[in-house]
């Protein structure tokens, strides 16, 4: 787990701030969950999976004491490892008191038990738009603009989303010989196209039990260069492909239609594929599926589908959801390597030193000015001489240091040193806001 | 733990980010550290105090199978309980990356297990700012004068600050003759002041073992009047009253310095006063102490103090340190309570209608259209007739719904529906971003 220092904070901050600002433009709203739920909650119904990944919290007290002596589970909470499920049970929970089409999104930290590696942390962040209650692919299609503007906002361009529906997958699975008990098994080693390429797909498959021929015919699939193709033209060799296969009426409607609305609403900006391949991995989506890149990046930035069952497990009935997830993490890295950030992220405006301890108190007035008038002001708890709390003015990034002397006080002036230039110059004290408006100081 | 429903993570939301921005504004820097602490980080020397209050994580794999062997500690890490312990590790970690002078600003969750209570949550929001590394009682002032305006601007006024100092008070403590050893007991006592007053405190004091006599000298401060006094006539009545007992000469010397700034910074704006049995509980305090109010609450709104022995545990070295924590939760109640929040935190501007399925593309582009000028809008994934969506348009506090039908279509113009009014009013197509900031729609 990580510690952040002040400029890394900064850098954190910009992105969020940044997310929700278009989150809240397309009309998502925040919603805040516990870090901790318990555990019947993060595991579900098929919980072996996720057990893995979850950190413990142990029962206390008397409970902990019985449980030690039945030997039963010495612990009943877990740290959240996504924010789909708190969603999920949130969503079924309050229910009454949410509109009945949710649009929220969630910007905060989940914790994995993962073995840490290059990019993956036990503790990270997850930046998650989701509309929960609508069953028309609409839905897909806010979640899809919001996201590409959201990537756009802090430096990112020419995006292109591919493009897929878990039933087309399940279809092609199925048409291409894959028994529905190994569908879950096929789709895992599929969502590894990205890191692998077909080879180390196929070689996953074939470990996975899956014959040579059904995995040629997979291949089939590739090498018909789909992915290749603006997507209405995609659209239509994927439909022509699955009825070779003998699927006879694919259900590409959805996908038709959330590609002719972006096209409406972005036209160029936004390129389309279909991806026959695209996987996704996790077990719970139902519908269309999607991963959005930029012209920048080669990889995924983001993704995310339509799982219109998994809060039925929180509830009665069947919800139909649909979101899309920013690796937030991912960008941080990408935008911090290539200095995307602001360069003025966080510097003070004015450091104020203190000549010595009887000029405190006039240094105080001036912080407090200086302050009203919206700028961010360092005063100097630095005693003694000036030149450490000139170094100090400079290691904070100051634009301006401001020296009241003997001397100018006499005369009714401020000393004002320009950091960067290292020029000094004297100003009236009763004009020093004035002079660093007009210097266009950031306030 | 709760869950937060939008509005009220808009309000959290709303304090936070003007907390910060008001620290930003005293040059304090955020930092971030991770929700998991070592153990051995959380319980320092004299653990047990803490141990109950923390969420231990439990060990996994092999070595938890090896501890349960062995009946050993189970969990090794656990959730941290405040910002300060974290701070004083984060310090000591990254010291040589760090400004000497190091003001710091963090805001964010910490986990508790007590019993839950009306307004005590086991998982709530800190709020802190800390400098580390400055001696001289100017770091006193600024984490004073930063407090005081970040309270300010987020509504509350007429502030006043009781001071004390944890010299002064255990010179007291020596001089009425409660054994070292009783000490810290006694300094727990007497920080529930505010809820049990003098009386309830005499009864806990007794019950920790100190005699009646001792209790009586007490209550002598409390008679005094010292705490009623303006900070001047205070400090100089404090001294007198210590001399009184024996102490020849309290140190004095940090608290007539504090006054005098703030009184020179703030004025009449920020009352200052005296309370020589004003104990804050953290045993870690070593110097000045002190609490804010305001005139609109009669409880404590936040607490701080220096505690120069701290960051030694994690280093060899003492570095004197001082900080200010505001009670984030409990000015979230009030604000809450009294309608203290902006009411338009959190509404959408515009509410696009899609009057058809083929009308969709039409709303799409409007939406676009809208958000690039910079307004909130929420575009309808409702399918069918309009009664739902204008339902929703209200739901969500949206100013003003969008409707284009075919009759508007054939006309050029949009039906803008204001959503307070219920007035409907036709505007012309290319002029909507006009007329929408004629009206201040806020963008």
């Amino acid at each position: 787990m990580r510690d952040f220092l002040p400029r890394e904070v900064r850098q954190r901050q910009h992105l969020i701030t940044n997310f929700r600002q278009v989150y809240e433009r397309y009309g998502f709203e925040p919603i805040d969950t516990p870090a901790l739920e318990r555990l019947e909650v993060l595991l579900g119904k098929g919980g072996d999976e996720n057990e893995k990944l979850i950190f413990k919290v142990m029962k206390r007290g008397a409970s902990l004491e019985r449980s030690l002596q039945a030997q039963d589970e010495l612990a009943d909470a877990g740290l959240r490892f996504d924010l789909t499920v708190p969603l999920a049970r949130y969503y079924v929970e309050y229910q009454s008191k949410l509109p009945r089409v949710f649009r929220r999104y969630h910007i905060g930290p989940v914790w994995r038990a993962d073995r840490p590696a290059r990019g993956r942390f036990r503790e990270f962040y997850q930046c998650d738009v989701d509309i929960v209650g609508a069953a028309s692919s609409a839905a897909e299609v806010e979640v899809i603009l919001a996201t590409a503007d959201a990537l756009e906002v802090v430096g990112f361009s020419g995006f292109s989303v591919k493009l897929n529906d878990r039933r087309l997958l399940g279809a092609l699975l199925e048409a291409v010989g894959i028994p529905s008990s190994l569908e879950g098994s096929a789709v895992i080693a599929l969502d590894k196209m990205d890191k692998m390429g077909m080879d180390g797909v196929a070689k996953e498959l074939a470990e996975r039990g899956i014959t040579a021929d059904v995995i040629e015919r997979l291949r089939g699939f590739v090498a018909a260069g789909i992915a290749e193709l603006a997507v209405q033209d995609g659209l239509a060799s994927f439909e022509k492909e699955l009825q070779k296969l003998g699927v006879e009426k694919p259900p590409l409607d959805d996908l038709r239609q959330i590609s002719a609305d972006i096209a409406v609403a972005r036209g160029d900006k936004l390129r389309l594929t279909v991806d026959p391949l695209l996987a996704r991995g996790m077990g719970y989506y139902t519908g269309p599926i999607f991963e959005i890149a930029s012209r920048e990046v080669p990889f995924s930035l983001g993704g995310g589908g339509r799982y219109d069952e998994l809060l039925a497990r929180f509830g009665k009935q069947s919800i139909p959801a649909v979101g899309f997830s920013i690796g937030f993490e991912r960008i941080l890295s990408i935008m911090t390597e290539r200095e995307m950030f602001p360069v003025e992220l966080g510097g003070i405006d004015v450091y104020v030193t203190v000549f010595s301890a009887e000029h405190r108190a006039a240094a105080l007035q001036i912080a407090e000015q200086l302050r009203s008038a919206g700028f961010d002001v360092l005063t100097s708890v630095l005693l003694g001489s000036l030149k450490p709390q000139l170094r100090e003015a400079d290691e904070r990034g100051a634009r301006f240091a401001i020296i009241e002397g003997p001397s100018e006080r006499e005369q009714g002036v401020l000393q004002v040193k320009d950091m960067k230039s290292a020029q000094a110059q004297l100003v009236a004290k009763e004009l020093i806001v004035d002079w660093l408006f007009e210097r266009r100081v950031s306030a």
